[in-house]
């Protein structure tokens, strides 16, 4: 199969052999390539816009909302008062939309490599893009790494949503990021990285947990249900400096009316809990 | 697209317009045509065997699993006590080969329409046809309305194992079918349908849920992950006759020990329990 045939996009990667999601194409809006990495826009028939890096779906106007929300509600609700948060990648806009809903956010830095994504974005996903426009926001165009080695002991929380570990991403899932995320966060500080799927990722899923639990009193492994990643599901690897940090016990659970408010789709205080409960498959593979 | 492309199957349907999950195929099994639809089995590349009837993926021996314990041990272990229990449907035989598996059931009882579609699996799906051997087994060729209108207050547990509603099974989502369920069932029966997908199919569940509420004291939506079914997830119409279950709230809760023996690759208490936590927009669409 090739990527684009008979108006169909098909997302054929090595990282999910003999298996691939094909979305019907309505109209190709960008195809362009950055320093980075290639960049795919598409109107899809049936589920809006469509955001392809090198080839891997990062994103669908139908259903971004789980990731966005779960990948920033885990991590901001395990914290009793997370003031300053920093989002390594997010390129979309979709995280710091979600960021910046929270009551508690006073300010947030946005560092991504890749600021042609961005513009990319911003003309083609108003409704992720629209994060970009949010007063808390700074932001930076450059290398998480080199970042965080200037700015210590600073976040409450850090949310790292990055593509997957291939490419510019790759990085972003070895022990000596998880290290600079450490001393970037306050001594209370918690984070939440993209974590890839239980379905076809354990093994970089168990060795990413295993140097955590040598780094991070505190460690787990959740995930959410989205119909365009690959297999249907996207985990997240949640790390706090705080021994008494337990990220199945949301320290803030958000009302009825809260929820509404920030007009949240996916996420509430159950299903916040329920994320960390694993198919005994999983279970077993990812237990210390 | 095609169904069969350079060596690629492809799920296109109606049903779940503008997307479509691709497998690679190694090699085709079986390839015909019985009295009520498509079959075909092939040997993937990376996803074990695969059975497809008109078009649609039903199981590949790779995540099976998933579907075949959940369908079968929400309602088991909802019920005090399943000694007798009845299959619609489930021609694969892996639903048989679960239920089997459970210390109280006495008796299983498989209704399936489709003769072919299960002497097809047991020539070429022997993990999943090796139900068909359990000697808790009484089998059934034909029509599953004519079944229970022969056999009223007889079942402790009812499941239907059902392909979607369009094709053979398109009378297993209606209300008849659920009357003639609720009368096969003793007093104190429950049963579970195979409910589809609360990313595609929103409208079709809550119609059902509607004139099941008006039908069952207790009745219930839960869902299973499985990379394999249209969207990545499945879910489950579970009713009871008995307004004291609480589906959420297994009666019997397996030990480790036992989820060992019974090899359960993705069910136990705590997946069963939090099972029936839907995504906010799903909650919001399906509450009464």
């Amino acid at each position: 199969m090739n990527r684009i045939q008979n108006g169909w996009f098909s997302e054929i990667n090595d990282q999910w052999p003999g298996q691939a999601l094909s979305l019907e194409v309505d109209e190709i809006l960008f195809e362009g390539k950055s320093k980075y990495q290639d960049i795919l826009v598409f109107k899809s028939k049936h589920h809006g816009k469509v955001l392809v890096l090198d080839g891997v779906i990062q994103c669908t106007d139908r259903d971004e909302f789980s990731y966005q929300e779960m990948i920033t509600f885990l991590p901001l609700n395990s914290h009793p008062c997370p003031k300053k948060v920093l989002i390594v990648g997010g390129g979309d806009g979709g995280v710091i939309r979600e960021v910046s809903k929270h009551p508690a956010v006073e300010s947030i830095v946005q560092c991504e490599i890749d600021g042609e994504v961005i513009e990319v974005c911003k003309k083609y996903l108003p409704n992720m893009a629209k994060g970009f426009s949010s007063p808390k926001l700074t932001q930076y165009i450059g290398d998480g790494f080199d970042y965080m080695k200037k700015h210590e002991n600073e976040f409450d929380v850090i949310i790292t949503d990055s593509s997957d570990p291939v490419g510019p991403a790759e990085s972003l899932f070895q022990e000596s990021y998880y290290k600079l995320m450490k001393k970037a966060l306050k001594p209370d500080g918690v984070l939440c990285c993209q974590g890839e799927c239980i379905w076809l990722h354990i093994p970089l899923i168990t060795s990413v947990l295993e140097f955590c639990r040598g780094l991070f009193p505190v460690v787990s492994y959740g995930y959410t249900t989205i119909p365009t990643y690959p297999s249907g599901q996207i985990g997240f690897i949640l790390c706090s400096n705080n021994k008494d940090t337990r990220f199945d016990q949301p320290v803030t659970e958000f009302t009825e009316n809260q929820l509404e408010e920030l007009q949240l789709k996916y996420y509430d205080a159950e299903v916040h809990k329920t994320a960390f409960i694993l198919p005994r498959f999983a279970k077993k593979a990812l237990s210390p």
